[in-house]
């Protein structure tokens, strides 16, 4: 048995993250921990999991998370890099489900979360945990950091693409939406019911932190730069992302075989399904899964290639993946805990 | 293993079943009948079931449904009850979801349902399938009834107070709110998400299907007759029924017992949930799950009893009592296939 | 034209009565306060009002709301009962939106809104401006307190039965049912769109702000002490409320003189509509308009008379009636500026 | 006062119409038909419209057709190419809201419309009724070609780049996003709210029936041939769309001077709202409100121009163009009965 510590469990990661492991076989969650609700019964926060949970959040306390085998940061960033180095120190393995330590360039990261990097080192030792990508090196990392919502969608959609060198990588476009819960679980006016229910806009077109994470895994795909325009959007509804991705082919030829190069990329992967050509993927099909499902389309006389991908932004998205990452760092089945299909309706 | 059956499974209740039993260890679904889709794979009308299932829907054959143990029906009404006499010859054992076999008056239900009823043999030999009410006779019956969705979350509700003779059985009152997935998936106007998206109303407020079905259960629960007002709601979501209700204490010192009569009536319930006196069950508590939770009210100076009752239209309310159902008549686990949190937020 | 001001105007009250006086052919907004957000142009904050309003917010001044001809309080209870005195001392006529003068019993004000009445002299002098029973006094009144939205619903739902002594009054059960926007526009986790999409729950089951309100009109209208239960619940949408009324039939062959009774109450209001018996309103049917729609409803052998009746809580459950007062107020036709058909789909 | 007719009028259009007529001063529907629903009252159909009409439905009569000043066609594609020739003899001026005389083409009409064209002498005379491309010829126009919804949207959104030149034409990209009234008002199973509701996916990614009229726009727009892709995308809300668009700058520097370029071409037109460059026009801002609201978007280093263009489909998309295209051919001011701010929230 897996013991699982989870580091600020009050937001939409930290209960999804429980919801999940409350059934995984091998996984036991022994602390979680919130400074604001030290003391409060997880139940009495998410009813969900009432009879699920006796647990209660706690005040973090470095021994027992030095106790877990695993734990979980389910933080706003800034809080695992200046967590993690101690942990690292007592060997335990973590998950950071926080942005700190997803990028390479610590500049980069610095300009987009608007405080210097605190972890050089450990930063560098991360692995990026996108199972299609790096399983080998998540299953030996001591300290995995777990992909954003967005750039799962939109690299796991162009990934076969630009391994394989077929479009231009100068001009790639990755039209997003997402569902409310992407913004996690604070009383912003902005995300107010009244505010966000029965309308659509983009946010965050002119910029948004999730672009530099895409470019840096889009180019290590591509093997070079890459230009990319990534523009959020914002769906009146709860879970749930689809990326509409736009690229343009260097030999319209090829796409007689972008199917069955798709398929052939993802067939051993658990979590990828590759749809028929022309199919419209639904966020409802994902709904609570740990799948991305896509599908290819073109339009008539035309070199772009479209590319449709969903996912649960809290699942794949987020604490699925998370979990997903566990059981390849403890060498159990990859889709333990992660079965059930989606709720649809 | 369990070889199940499924007529009927193109609607709402037989995608639940198809989700619950994908996970389910100890059952199959060997067959899934349907007339109008006979040879579509359930995963290419389901996306969310990809991966999961190879099963085509088939034309209903009687053989093959006569090798099952179990054979769910998730047929409209009026079916079940014509075929279900020669499977219950062959020694198949079934669950109906559909109302056939629900009222053990048939001049009631041919009233209700518009047509005469055409097993009244079985329909006095089926059992009401109420797990909270009617464990044992469950687990030896070989057809059982599952009951409607608005009829589980007020009987259940209101149980402890008719059965221990604290109220008035003449002045009941449920004022029930449903998603609109409990009115099936048939391509009708009038559930466009159009017209009822961002709106509520009331209807069926002169009288509904599920009014006898209640007034049947809280008759037997009172031990006497019973006078029930019940009024459904359309809410402008897929999941969930809240069922407030009303109820007046003929002895209001009644009111400081109630919350511990209503524990111990369900304290072995593995999927009734007594909240704290004075809490607000909410529908996404239970969305995808098979437990109705509850809370009791009272305002100041007032001898009305207030309960609030959720449950999950698709799963307590249809797919997940039926499996629940399936697991007392199998001697398996009760929650067995049941277990997981629901899906919250 | 009239020259009117308002206070407090970020919220969605505050809000809507700009949508509404926009196009009011003898009203002019010349000022609208908003201490935390003076300086900011109104349609920054709402972009529908964009070319509407060259309007920026701005602090409280005592001198150019005293050169108003008509002041709407849209602020929080407790800051209309200060700012008011000065206001009446110097000839302003106001329509208050908060609660501040709504009831008349100030030591029940104090205990449901926590804090000492501190106007009694006004609170005694306001007119309950619910037009349907007190025009006259309205057109008269230097104060009006504009009734809540609730209150709005269920009163004009229970009037014709309690004025003529139909039915009991002492059993009266209102389960009433909101948008989300009725509960203002501040930063709660509670009212995030991810806390309360796609779910639906009751609040304040135990007592609720409006039941002293709804209490206070209900025994007037009968002339006797009532005992009114009232349940309100929260619908996944923006706008609208549905109450659904119980009452006692004294007299079961009353019921069928209850259309011609209710049809006759109100064939002179303007904005309430007795729809045909058995009619199911919906909250969409009156959506951004002033009306109430309702209708009523009976079952086999009960003497339950149900009643549904609708409103938009923003409109004739807010703004819209401030509107409708202040037209009454000023003698000018009552559906000046109220014409528009609802936004239906 | 015009006499307007409307042919078709069950549908969301149809109704869209008559909630903008009721308050519109100088226009009168006489007549509004419908096979179906001959003989039931307008205001029973939607009861948003009670009080507003007394108008029923009528099967269509030529004679009473003729007498019109105006006639809308609200019907389905192909209706109004068989009618229209009949009334133009007669004198009568038409608004078609149907696809039939939007393409010139009527090879590329014939091939996404499924029939042939039966009216190519009116195809070629009537105008596309876009007010800001086409003003002058539709105010001498008889036959008016009302321009789809997401034609408007992206019409509107990509037009100054084209006139100017600025773009590469051949790579325009338009992700468009709409809500679920756009698709009609038919009983189709795949738009039922237990469908739709909570979900989002693209639809028609490889081909949809607008492509044709956005490219023949924005070819006319550009003076030489466009190469789009035009991907729509249904939100679980009503109304409302969406578009994002992009286009390739020929020179970057010129990324100085597109707002302002965007503010000059449109600053005349009463319901294009440029906003502030890097703002997020929401769709809630132009609910029920005939604006299309549009701000511009640049990403660090990049040549990429992101518009993101929004407007409610049953007003500008709709029923509001097509009443702002009869008070243009009818010389009455032009915002005449479309003064009404957006609903918001």
């Amino acid at each position: 048995m897996i013991k699982v510590g989870i580091v600020g469990g009050t937001g939409y990661t930290g209960v999804e993250l429980l919801r999940i492991l409350a059934t995984h076989p091998e996984a036991e969650v022994i602390c979680i921990t919130s400074r604001s609700e030290a003391g409060m019964p997880v139940a009495d926060m998410y009813p969900n999991l009432r009879g699920h949970y006796e647990l209660e959040f706690s005040e973090p306390d470095a021994s027992v998370l030095a106790s877990c085998d695993l734990v979980f940061f389910a933080t706003p960033h800034g809080v695992a890099m200046r967590m993690v180095p101690e942990l690292m120190a007592s060997g335990v393995r973590v998950v950071d489900l926080s942005a700190d330590f997803r990028l390479k360039d610590l500049d980069t990261w610095a300009n987009w979360y608007g405080m210097p990097h605190e972890s050089a080192d450990w930063a560098e030792k991360a692995v990026y945990g996108l199972p299609e990508v790096a399983r080998d090196a998540i299953r030996d990392a001591q300290l995995v950091a777990n992909p954003g919502c967005y750039p799962t969608a939109v690299q796991l959609g162009f990934l076969p693409l630009l391994e394989q060198g077929l479009v231009n990588p100068a001009r790639l476009i990755a039209d997003a939406k997402s569902g409310a819960s992407g913004a996690g679980r604070q009383g912003k006016i902005g995300m107010l019911h009244g505010e966000i229910g029965e309308s659509f806009k983009a946010y965050g077109a002119s910029g948004h932190r999730h672009l530099p994470e895409i470019r840096q895994g889009l180019t290590a795909a591509a093997g070079k730069g890459v230009g990319v325009t990534f523009v959020p959007h914002l769906i009146p509804m709860i879970r749930g992302i689809e990326a509409t991705l736009y690229a343009e082919l260097d030999n319209p030829q090829d796409f007689d075989r972008l199917q069955a190069l798709y398929e052939a990329r993802y067939k051993d992967e658990p979590f990828v399904d590759v749809m028929p050509f022309g199919s419209h993927p639904e966020t409802r099909s994902v709904r609570g899964a740990n799948h991305c499902r896509m599908a290819l389309h073109r339009q008539e006389d035309s070199n772009i290639v479209i590319v449709s991908s969903v996912i649960d932004n809290l699942v794949k998205g987020a604490a699925g993946q998370a979990v997903q990452n566990m059981n390849i760092m403890f060498s159990l089945d990859e889709t333990m805990g992660l079965n059930a299909p989606a709720l649809l309706p």
